[in-house]
């Protein structure tokens, strides 16, 4: 989903106008619309990442009055983009022309795409484009709908698109065309604005649509075409319904992708990844597995189940879970064990290390072939500040044992079970903090006689 | 699904014969099959709570004999209903007449319905109402049957029901029908006893069928008529694997109806709502999630995966989870977070307080802004009674402690790391109760040296 | 899927010929592609079992050259396969013959199966053999396809099969077939020998094809037949999307299975049961819970969500979860309750004994209406040696205390919270072992004052 370079290595200038104004009302949130996320990446970074990728070198943002959050979510994504606004909400025609500063450049290529229908692909925006290198002056994306009702009709002559009939206008013959208008469009640079500009609302709506850019290039002569992709990639998100979907069709084609470069997913549809997740092979992702962002895994892991982990890096052959948290900063090393019920968060952990049960790393740096037992916890925080704990390789931390930071457990030392640390340990020294057993004979046969008869009363 | 006042505001007076009779052999279960579960309801419980809400003022339940179980079931989810016992299992229309002397009052309206029929909607059952009020004597209700071989069919005439056709007694041409019988039925409460004492059982099997009550209601020269709903609505339960299949169907509705009000689900399949879940607006519930009866919550609250949740209420803008357990009790204040592996129960937690990792609090009251440390826990069971902590506002609760009940740490105050907590603490004091540090220089070396060579015998 | 005695129970012997030869280069795995697992046992695994279930005496299983393990893994499912080795990849035919010394003894049925082809039933198996005890020569295995393209058809006369034919070779007519050949076939013992040694290699690809045999069986007036299973039985697994489709078929069969038993799954699709689960009457299995291998579980147990088990033993009534980790050796007894953030690895529970939370249990034996507090530990490795804890009937362990093994704890006797436990406890006798409380007045205010101040500088 992220190449590093574009796949369109033409020399052609690619301008990316990308409309990310609609108010989305139909989402009842107070977060905009293009910033609800998909594969824990915003609508809007979806789509930004998509153009940059099928070779836009600029992007223009059409943004609503007063979202300052739209834009800053747009530098996020894309190192300099160029923000308009959108004041009155005249159709899409209309929302293409507040970027006119930027078409007013003629860029070679410019294409259009909506924040809300994240899923177009890279590939597909790079075959939008190339009818335009050809001499085309418009090409439309066209979907096979399995219901066309709504949707504006394709019509085509050959390999040339004649016009974009709208539903309600379209004649008995044009509805059975099931070559539905999916809204993104190239247009040439160098006749952009004017194709634009002669765009009237002369129409029910009283709205300037963009779709009219066809029939207005063909009445100048030039040429428009069409390419296909499937309905998938036009679903648009108005509610939290179609997110889900969107969502759903996402996960789909990642895990379809980390299955086919070699990794196991036993049951992938009850595993979430990110957008930029990454897996070796023969990675085995049991059932139930979430992947928050920024996560990177090696060769012949095993993530056993209910295993949620987010920017962590997991070197090869570990084991992890099932129950482990591994969160922002957690790097596992080579063949170290995570088990149950386990948090690990801005930890490096040696090679072959172990964590086996209900343990709290957090800010430490745990050695090669450390053994840290059930319930060890790191203390690093004192209600102000963090601080660091820092154990020496094949040191053994006993079951229930607190590490009060800053201290330095040193190489191959051992920690009595259930001591408070709170001063450093030599390497190969003993520390124990822990009270003395005292046993009271009889006790609890008398406190059970006392209970119950309190109870009984 | 069950709103506080009733959808039909008729002053219409409405039986509901609830039959709950059946065996459910084939669930295998010593539980009667009406009480299993749905969403977090007995199955019996969905139906009381539809017909109650679609107006019916008096609910009459037909049970098998010496299931005083169900009866109990029953007074659960409706305040007064009378329960008759069918003895003999004669058919439909001998099940209904069980509660004859519910019938003989002659209410307005009579709606028959099924126990194991749990997903009949409320709007459903006030249009089956709705004919009996323009004078119809019997209202059946119909679905269009994706395969309708077995089912009776539907015999219509325009808007009148002519007749029900038994499958095998269909010719050619009515076996063409798809509108097949659903099984429920609306009768006008004036007539409902004289047509179903007509009903006879000279048939194949022997069995009185309430279906018949249509052809019995023509032959009096009373007009029958039908409404129609999806097959999704009479879906039966008589095994588990159809036990699943409601699940899926109910959960789909309560997931939709989620969304639609302005939840993000990110998987919505893997989340379980429970059929009385509240979710406020811009609440993201994250793959993964479990709700049992009984949850409120707030606009803004973010609920993490592997997240279980039951008779808890959290306040806006709080996060949760992953792997939190709240059990019933949980009150978590505003903008409060809980964590990872941390059980809440019959506690309150104030606003902005933190509850990060590896805790159980139980019967506790915590304030607003306090830290508790991972680790920590309350001791509110000393085998016989449950006693109360209370911990003040901005209190810090360091690992691994134990806070043995009944005990207060006062606001502001700090508990060390490790420490059993016996006695009360004044506010922004510092209380410690843990061994002092002993370190034993080469004791490591020396047991590993030991340990290895008893281990090479 | 595993009945202990087989189910053909004639008197025929039987030779099944496993073709275990194949690369997997698709897989793009380390392990060979037959060793790859569904339902937590390996393809391999589940073909074996199936062939023996269906009555083969004798296996001869097909490896390629250096695949020590899979001649391994074949050992682990069957006494005394028989292993050979395919050095050349020439066609199916030629890797039948590959076991040219187990043919050579005449078997009275021979049955040639695929082990990445792991979901044929065994009653799919039986019924393959069953033409030959009447006669027939070779009995091939047919499915109706979805789409047909790409596959060989069985052309039908009556029963008999006539031919296969090849996609590629097929007419119009002939195309139109739907039914496929899924590759299986049963020979007659007495002749497979001559059929196999007559397929030639005289095609495009210069393979020997098995399917070949049954025109050359009717060439020498032998008869061939065909049996028909659902597509799904012939699912082949080439790369890990395929093998994700094969575990998806074989837990919707496991789950079917457990459900039609008496088993409530609420949502079966979430729930992952291995080839050997055993779940009782009335056990209720919520949302998420994964089963690894050898679960036994008794009638009326509920099993809650986001559970995992794997080779645990769970009597009635029972209670597990939500959040519990039962590893290998846990056995929880009779109306026991394990309950969140609780791992319990080779550990014997007595009935009515309480493990609620955070607690890790290993290696111990833990009496009758025991009472385990929240994030108490058995501390049962020393970084050398395991460490064996025994807890007497009716004992109360306190809240994060630490067991240190091995340590004896006497019936009825109680160990304070937070207590570090190193010697035995005598029956009835209370343990404490933890620092006396001290309290420092003030302290919390002033170091509060001191963080923020250097906070702020």
């Amino acid at each position: 989903m992220t190449p590093s370079s574009p796949m369109n290595a033409s020399s052609r200038t690619c301008l990316a106008v990308v409309l990310a104004a609609g108010e989305g009302t139909r989402m009842k949130s107070k977060t905009p619309k293009v910033m609800h996320a998909i594969a824990n990446r915003s609508m809007l970074g979806h789509v930004l990442a998509a153009v940059a990728a099928a070779g836009a070198d600029r992007i223009a943002v059409v943004v609503g009055p007063d979202r300052d959050d739209v834009a800053k979510e747009a530098r996020r994504h894309f190192a300099d983009p160029e923000i308009f606004i959108q004041k009155d909400r005249l159709g899409t025609g209309h929302a293409v022309l507040s970027a006119r500063d930027a078409l007013a450049r003629q860029p070679d290529d410019v294409i259009v795409v909506y924040a809300d229908t994240p899923l177009v692909s890279i590939e597909t925006l790079a075959r939008l484009r190339e009818p335009l290198s050809r001499g085309a002056a418009v090409v439309s994306l066209g979907f096979e709908a399995k219901d066309p009702t709504g949707y504006g009709r394709l019509i085509l002559s050959g390999n040339e698109l004649m016009d974009i009939r709208e539903h309600k206008d379209a004649s008995e013959e044009e509805r059975a065309i099931r070559l539905c208008n999916g809204g993104l469009m190239a247009l040439r640079g160098d006749v952009a604005l004017s194709l634009l500009d002669r765009i009237d609302n002369k129409n029910a709506k009283g709205e300037y649509y963009l779709t009219d850019a066809v029939a207005i290039a063909r009445t100048l002569g030039h040429k428009a075409e069409a390419i296909v992709v499937s309905e998938e990639e036009v679903h648009g998100v108005n509610d939290r319904a179609q997110l889900a979907q969107a969502e759903a069709m996402i996960q789909g084609r990642l895990r379809q992708r980390a299955m086919i470069d070699g990794a196991t997913l036993v049951a992938p549809e009850t595993v979430f990844l990110s957008y930029d997740t990454k897996l070796g092979r023969d990675v085995v992702v049991e059932p139930h597995v979430v992947f928050g962002p920024g996560v990177v895994v090696e060769d012949g892991v095993v993530i056993h189940s209910f295993s949620h982990l987010e920017g962590a890096t997991i070197a090869s052959h570990s084991g992890i879970g099932p129950f482990a948290r591994l969160r922002p900063g957690a790097a596992v090393g080579a063949g170290a064990k995570i088990g149950n019920f386990v948090e690990i968060k801005n930890t490096q952990l040696g090679a072959g290390a172990k964590v086996s049960h209900l343990t709290y790393l957090g800010d430490a740096s745990v050695g090669a072939e450390v053994n840290i037992g059930a319930g060890a916890i790191t203390c690093n925080y004192d209600g102000f500040n963090k601080h660091r704990t820092e154990i020496g390789d094949g040191a053994f931390i006993g079951s229930n044992s607190s590490l009060v930071a800053p201290v330095r457990i040193g190489a191959g030392a051992f920690v009595g079970s259930g001591s408070v640390i709170t001063e450093d340990i030599p390497e190969d020294a003993l520390a124990l903090a822990r009270g003395r057993q005292v046993t009271k004979e009889e006790w609890a046969r008398n406190f059970r006689l006392k209970s119950k008869a309190s109870k009984s009363k």
